[in-house]
């Protein structure tokens, strides 16, 4: 039996992700969870430019967020990415988004994101090389 | 038997919108649902000043979207509004978004918003008023 | 003598705009002045992607801002554009943004844009026909 | 004589920083360049929630700004912010923004910031406390 291993990345709070409510504007949340990915894919070796030369794009198929509590001004938010199911052109991350101070979770989303040819933009598989360590952040299932 | 009437939103796409693949970047679609959301509102005489004025806020509370074709810079967007679902203290909007030169669905979503109070942030109900209004958005059900 | 006439255009704040501070986050006023260069320029018959097909791209080249007073969630603002200064592949817009509900000048901006070719990026010249339909927001000069 | 310290911070370029140029959308400069001034600021102690707590808002109050070379997806940029002139009530900070792998200058700003209080919006003077430790980035005059 494996121990799920979720990839960590932190982000910290401007005031351009802020609303006049005082708290993070709940769409940005979003964008801190791509950075996430981003960062996952770039430490596998595969930065965006990379993907892009190579006639990939990596396209949001579908998400579903959840917001628990919001994050504030300058608050260091911690995002623990994990990857629920993966299939031969596409990937569902779950991603957690935390207060890094209390480890509070604040929101989640899971997020299926598909390969597709960057001039056609239809599917394509996901090169072996790159699904394989993919691997190391699939969730154990029960 | 009534007629379901969606409430309509249009949306332009500038530069602000796009990103390096060409296409609205994905999370800017909620940003225009937003806006659809809030014309609604404003329509009904809810400016989003005088909720927060009467010590209500709308928070998002979850959502799902599914992204179907990319939109591009300089298309004009047209947004349809529905209530799937209304309670005491929330609502569901149903909202679909097309380009509108062809009425090609691009994205949709649900979107789950719950009535709080500003201060406490603990849930309030929406004033009758306001949620008699808003029938006049109700999706019928099948 | 002619009289100068600047172009209007008219944009609504939505909670995306705004910052922690309650206020419109300064940085998003240069993105409601783009607005307005692109409105004005497809009024001209110049939309961005057909500006773009043609291998030719607006880059900003500098810009100017000051800030008088903010605006607010729910403002609908008006933004006046004129060109102060056009060269062979050049320009300079003079951008003023006020608050519609009382005509109060909130910011303004000079801007400065050069036509280069999108593949190079070297400056290119702004097409005569361009050039002349621009002239109509040309500013008189004292 | 002196020499002068530059603050140095670094960001790096995600897909949400992008436009369908294939460049940084130029807006997001001012938007890096205010995570920077706000890194600065939290070093020396002074967080935006501790300066808002106070009764304080620091405000732009105007800007001039030069873009000489695009940044790309990917890309990691170093800051280098100054303090060019500090006056009771604001200070001018002039910043620098370079691609980390080579240094290259990509754009430049200066950028006036007042402090105000937060209720009255009129500006106050910036307190000893902070002025003084402000003092490490004044940037050498000639």
């Amino acid at each position: 039996m494996t121990e799920s291993v979720r990839h960590q990345c932190r982000v910290r709070v401007y005031i351009e992700d802020t609303d006049t409510g005082g708290i993070v504007y709940y769409v940005n949340y979003l964008k801190f969870m791509e950075r996430a990915r981003t960062e996952l894919l770039r430490e596998l070796g595969f930065e965006q430019q990379r993907i892009k030369q190579q006639g990939w794009l990596f396209v949001v198929h579908s998400l579903e967020s959840r917001y628990r509590q919001p994050a504030r001004l300058d608050d260091e938010l911690l995002i623990k990415t994990g990857i629920q199911r993966q299939s031969r052109a596409s990937l569902v991350f779950d991603q957690q988004l935390f207060r890094a101070s209390d480890q509070r979770l604040l929101c989640e989303a899971l997020v299926k994101v598909a390969m597709v040819d960057s001039e056609t933009m239809k599917p394509v598989s996901i090169p072996p090389h790159l699904a394989q360590l993919l691997g190391r952040y699939q969730l154990a299932t029960d």
